[in-house]
């Protein structure tokens, strides 16, 4: 059977590789920043542009989403070809996809499981820091930021509460631990897809 | 080890039965409505007070949360009453307890796993309609009246946003059926608690 798992995740939460770590488990393709090159050499344009863009976007969704903005046609035309490459992997194979809003993507898809991985302030700060690189008297400023982005983002798109239990299958606070949390997804899946 | 999982849940997802199910499992009591009765004979006040108010509190707070209404010094009487028993059932005894904002209750607590169950508008009318009896004409209507209800009753005496991943250990759907949710979070709370 062939089944697909998104995961939304606030940054700082280790929700890429609580992903990761699943894929593994169950064997099949996980899909995070690849999928973004996947997506530039498909589409035409340069991943340099798309960085860029990434990195753009902020201001585009925390300045009050000006739908006239010079930026918002290469937005949308890079959402469209996210969305065509997401639907053509979930035509083709079993696999893990992290963030994208693939979700909202895939919502007509049949035998998709949503989660969503949140986080205490805390132990974001903590997992940043260490993992990312973040300045301890930063962190927490620069991660409500980016979270922020993420929360608008995935609301411009979807027209969904970002991390609200019900626009997901399963939400997991990771505080238990990236392993603890993976034997309970994997569980979760195994029984929601019948996988032995 | 002493644990207690408290598990918040819209009306009409099956909270109360995957709380029941999961305290079988795990071989720990059961509180619901019983607490409400435990707890009118602590505070003197009879479990029909109790029951009239309950039903009453829609009111209070659907119209603006008025903190000057009569009905309050009576609804914070009970709450609090409410708020001592939970905490005496957590300093006795590991169980499940399902609403009543335990998880806020018991915020300062080690060992506490907060849950909460949500499930599609479709499947909580099937729901109400098949173990509730309600009307399947008027049953949306009343699911999302008392969903409003709770949601306010949380936000009221929490100040956290009810159903939101961030407010809670896990949370789950459970279109996936009772006995899937279960088995997943079995696993989680035996991972969680190092039980065996």
């Amino acid at each position: 059977m062939r089944y697909v798992i998104t995961i939304g995740r606030e940054y700082g939460s280790g929700g890429h590789f609580i992903g990761k770590l699943l894929a593994e488990r169950l064997g099949i393709p996980f899909y995070d920043n690849e999928l973004l090159l996947k997506i530039s050499e498909k589409s035409g344009l340069s991943s340099d542009v798309i960085e860029e863009y990434d990195e753009k976007k902020e201001g585009l969704f925390s300045s009050g989403m000006n739908l006239y903005s010079a930026d918002l046609s290469l937005g949308n035309k890079i959402f469209l070809a996210q969305f065509e490459e997401i639907k053509r992997l979930a035509d083709k194979e079993s696999c893990v996809i992290v963030g994208r809003c693939a979700d909202y993507i895939l919502k007509d898809y049949a035998n998709v499981a949503n989660i969503f991985i949140t986080a205490p302030m805390g132990e974001k700060i903590a997992r940043a820091v260490k993992y990312y690189g973040l300045d301890p008297q930063k962190a927490e400023r620069i991660i409500k930021k980016k979270n922020r982005k993420r929360r608008n983002y995935y609301m411009y798109y979807t027209n969904k509460e970002w991390g609200n239990a019900a626009s997901y299958d399963i939400t997991i606070n990771s505080k238990i631990g990236v392993e603890a949390c993976v034997d309970a997804l994997e569980v979760y899946i195994k029984n929601r897809f019948k996988l032995d």
